[in-house]
C-alpha cells in the first residue's frame, strides 16, 4: 500500500495559542519539529497559512524529499466532522464550519487529514507510546479541560457522530458545580486544573492560611493547579486537601470509565499529569479497590510521548488515511 | 460459510429462577419456545440436564432436523470467560468456574457457545430488534440490577477482560447509597427496581401518607417498583416523586453513556422498562437537554423483542461462533 509505514508523515497539532509541528518517521520518531504561535487574530486564512508554513519548514529541516511524505495530519480542538474535513466549532480559534482539510491541502503538495486533538493524542500513544500493544486503550487528558480518546485494536473509536470520549463531561456529582458545558457536577468541573485552582482560591478568600497565598502573590485569583501541587509538595495542608479532592474525583471518573469500557490500559496526559505519581497513585489505588475484578486489572500509566502525543498522533491520522483507512 | 444465516440456532437464556429456550429462524423469529424452572437446588449437573432437555424439547417442537441447527447459544448472568466457555461466578446459580459450554456440548449433538446475558440481549436487539441498523448500539437493562451491552457495527464489544458495559456500576453520586458492588452512589443503587422501592418504603416508614401503603398491604417492605408505577399512575404524590427521582438518576446515567460512547441508538429493556414512556420520556428529555450536540441526537427506544431479547441474542452467539466469529 502506498504510504504504509515506509514513508514519513507530517503531524500538526493546532492549539489556541501555538502550533506544534513535526515530521514523524515510520518508527514514531519526530525527526524535525517546530512550535510557532497561532495567529488567531489574523483569522482563518492566517492560521491556515501558518500551518502550511510550519509544515514546509519541518519538511525542509528534516531533509526529506516531497515524495517521501505520505501526507499531513491536522489535529484541532473541539467538535468536527473528520470525514468531511470540517472543523464545526473551535471557540479558542473563533472557527465555525471551517473546511480546514481542504484549505490546508490547497496550500501544500500533500493530502491533508483532519482529526480531533484528543483522538490524535490517543492514537499517537496507542501506536508509539504508553498504549502500545493494548487491546483497548483509553487516553485521558487532564488540563484546562478533560477529554480523551478510545483506541480499539489500534483503531480510533469516534462514536456514531464523531463525538465519543468526552470523558470530562460525565456527571459524577449531581450537586456539584456548574460545568461550562451546562451540566452540573461534570468530572471536568471537579478535577480539571481550573477546578482545582478554584477550590483552593475559594478557601483562601474565606481566610484560610496557606503557602499558596505567597505563591499567588497575595491574589487568590492567581492560584493555579501547578501552584497547588507545589504547595502540597512542601507539606501545605490546604493544598494537600484540595489535591486529595481532585485525585479522588479523578479516581471516581477513571473508575467509571474502567467499569463501562473494561480497557486493558488507561493512559493519562495533559498538564495535571505533570503531577506524576502524586496524581496517578491515588487514582490507581481507587480503581484497584473499588472496581470489581477482572476489570480492575487495568494498567494506568502516564503518557510516554509527553507534549508530542498530539503531533505524532496527527501523523498517524495521515498514515491511516493514506492506507485507505479514511 | 456453514451456518451463516441459512440455518436455525437454539437460544437458551439461563436465569436464577427460569430458563427461556427457543429455536430461532434466520430471520429472528422464535419458531418454538419454552420456559422451564431452573433446578438450582439440584446443582450444576441438574441445571445442565435441564438446559439440554429444553433445547431438545424446542427442537422437537419446531420440527427442525438435527442438521438444520447450527448450534446452541447459552446466555448466563454474571462474570464469565466466553472464549473458554466458563462461567466464572454466578451467585444466583451458586456457580463458580463452571465450564458450562463444554458440559452442555457433551449433552447435545450441537456445538455450544457461552455469552453474558446482557451482552446476548444487546446482540439480539441489535440484530433483530430495536437496535437494527444502528452503527453503535448501547443496550441497557433496568431491573433488579442495571446492566447492558455494547454492539459496534453488529459486533459485541466486551472489553479487554470480557467485563465491559457494567452500566449500573458507574458512580453518579459519591454521597449516594452503598451499592451491592461495594461502591457508593452507583446508578444501580439509585435507579434499579429495588432502589426505587426502598426510597418509597423509607418514606412510608417515616409516616408519609400514600396509596402505596394499601398496595403493599400495610407493609413497607412489600413495596415494589411496579407498585410505585401503579400508584404514580393514580396520581399518588409520594409515588410520583419517587418515580421522578428514579427517572432523573436514570437520565443522568444514560446521558453519561451518551457523552462517553456517542451511540446512535440506546435501547432500554428490563422490568422497569415496562413503565414505558413514563420512564423513557424523562430520560429522553434529559439527554436532549443536557448532552451537547451532536451526541444528543441519539435515539432512545424501548426493546422490540420483549422478554425474548436474551434467547434471540443467545441464538445470535451460536450463529457468530459457527461463522468463525469465536
Amino acid at each position: 500500500v502506498r504510504g504504509a509505514p515506509a514513508q514519513y508523515a507530517i503531524g500538526l497539532d493546532l492549539g489556541g495559542t501555538k502550533i506544534a509541528a513535526g515530521v514523524v518517521a515510520p518508527d514514531g520518531r519526530v525527526v524535525a519539529g517546530a512550535v510557532v504561535p497561532t495567529p488567531v487574530a489574523g483569522g482563518v486564512e492566517a492560521v491556515l497559512d501558518a500551518l502550511a508554513g510550519v509544515a514546509r519548514q519541518v519538511a525542509d529541516a528534516a531533509g526529506v524529499a516531497l515524495s517521501e511524505v505520505v501526507g499531513v495530519g491536522l489535529a484541532t480542538p473541539g467538535p468536527m466532522d473528520p470525514e468531511a474535513g470540517v472543523v464545526t466549532f473551535a471557540p479558542n480559534l473563533g472557527w465555525r464550519d471551517v473546511p480546514a482539510a481542504r484549505l490546508l491541502s490547497e496550500r501544500l503538495p500533500w493530502p491533508c487529514t483532519l482529526g480531533n486533538d484528543a483522538d490524535a493524542a490517543a492514537l499517537g500513544e496507542a501506536t508509539f507510546g504508553a498504549g502500545r500493544g493494548a487491546r483497548l486503550l483509553l487516553y485521558l487528558t487532564v488540563s484546562t479541560g478533560i477529554g480523551g480518546g478510545i483506541v480499539l485494536g489500534g483503531q480510533l473509536v469516534t462514536g456514531a457522530h464523531g463525538a465519543a470520549a468526552e470523558f470530562g463531561h460525565q456527571v459524577i456529582d449531581p450537586a456539584g458545580p456548574r460545568c461550562r458545558c451546562g451540566r452540573q457536577g461534570c468530572l471536568e468541573a471537579l478535577a480539571s486544573g481550573p477546578a482545582t485552582a478554584r477550590r483552593a482560591a475559594d478557601r483562601l478568600r474565606a481566610g484560610e492560611a496557606s503557602f499558596l497565598t505567597e505563591l499567588a502573590g497575595g491574589d487568590p485569583a492567581q492560584v493555579t493547579a501547578v501552584m497547588v501541587g507545589e504547595a502540597a509538595d512542601r507539606g501545605d495542608l490546604l493544598a494537600t486537601e484540595v489535591l486529595a479532592e481532585t485525585t479522588r474525583y479523578l479516581g471516581i471518573g477513571v473508575a467509571n470509565l474502567v467499569t463501562l469500557f473494561d480497557p486493558d490500559r488507561v493512559v493519562i496526559g495533559g498538564g495535571l499529569a505533570n503531577l506524576g505519581e502524586r496524581l496517578l497513585g491515588p487514582v490507581r489505588d481507587l480503581v484497584r479497590r473499588e472496581v470489581l475484578p477482572p476489570a480492575n486489572r487495568v494498567e494506568i500509566l502516564p503518557v510516554a510521548l509527553g507534549k508530542s502525543s498530539g503531533l505524532v498522533g496527527a501523523a498517524c491520522l495521515a498514515w491511516t488515511a493514506s492506507a485507505g483507512g479514511r
